[in-house]
């Protein structure tokens, strides 16, 4: 998605050869009408796939997540994350270990949200060993609902959540691909994926 | 706003006579189109005073915020929420004590996004005793930037943090404001505030 690429390259800080910091746009600071053109690229992709969900992880995945609900025209359920829990009634959880942060969360969705009715759309703001989507993916099909695929605004494509995902068959629709980030430079993949 | 009072009574779901859940639409799940409609109002509620940035806190404040961010055309900055926070160079902080949570957090903002030429609408989900919105009022003060005022979606209106704030003389937008939760009903106010 040309838009986001050169928002990416014009305002994204490359911390390391790993880290990427789009604080301006994206983590911190949100750029709405930006947010509502990634949103409208996830509806058109999967389009006509029956969605009734989607689903994501707080805090960066809601602004463009609850855009492409928006454009769907279905409700959106926004992951609570938590340092530790409790188990509590009626709620279907996950671990996820977070690399940058280095620390496990439990994610959790109420199970009155989501049901084996349900055809989700799971969106997050980036890719990278693919935890955070893991974890969302083991929650929605807890319920016995179908995950119709995964909307990533960032893909780190130098690491392995990606591959792995799509080898497990998952359909993973990323808006900007990031093939390098040596150098101090953003290299864009032009791999086409099938 | 009457559709979502609307929303509030078919949906909401008093637990005490202190605390409404409405997980169904704004705080778990979201209804995408309620968002819209609330971020419409609030833009209507604020234009032509000039505002350059919406401030919110992570997570039930974002939809809400995007979409007001969205129509008046300005960035949205989310702050963050941390349970305890080594001092870092760049951040904008105050500590805000939750009654629901029974914790207090460091909530931040990057100082690279709100300056002294910025003109600020603070959105919140919940207005009760008024720390969040302090908290967000504190940050955004300390930058020298104007707060121009504060919208909230639904304001409980027997607590006493919107009458602080509008003695302060802040101007308190709430599209909901509840007057009483006893006896497991909902009960709005009729109040007109001038």
């Amino acid at each position: 998605m040309k838009m986001l690429e050169k928002k990416i390259i014009e305002e994204g800080c490359v911390l390391s050869d790993e880290v990427l910091k789009v604080d301006s746009f994206l983590n911190h600071q949100v750029d709405p009408v930006l947010m509502k053109e990634v949103g409208g690229e996830f509806a058109s992709r999967f389009a006509g796939k029956g969605i009734t969900k989607v689903v994501t992880l707080e805090s960066s995945g809601i602004a463009p997540a609850v855009m492409a609900a928006l454009i769907l025209d279905v409700p959106l359920i926004f992951a609570r994350k938590r340092k530790s829990l409790t188990l509590k009634d009626g709620l279907l959880t996950a671990e996820v270990y977070s690399f940058t942060k280095e620390e496990t969360n439990t994610v959790t969705i109420s199970e009155k949200y989501v049901n084996e009715k349900d055809t989700v759309l799971i969106i997050d703001d980036f890719l990278a060993n693919g935890q955070a989507v893991e974890g969302l993916i083991s929650i929605v099909e807890q319920t016995g609902a179908l995950v119709a695929g995964i909307g990533i605004v960032i893909e780190k494509a130098f690491q392995d959540g990606g591959k792995l995902l799509r080898e497990k068959g998952y359909r993973v629709e990323s808006l900007a691909r990031i093939k390098s980030l040596k150098n101090g430079r953003v290299e864009f993949s032009e791999e086409v994926l099938v």
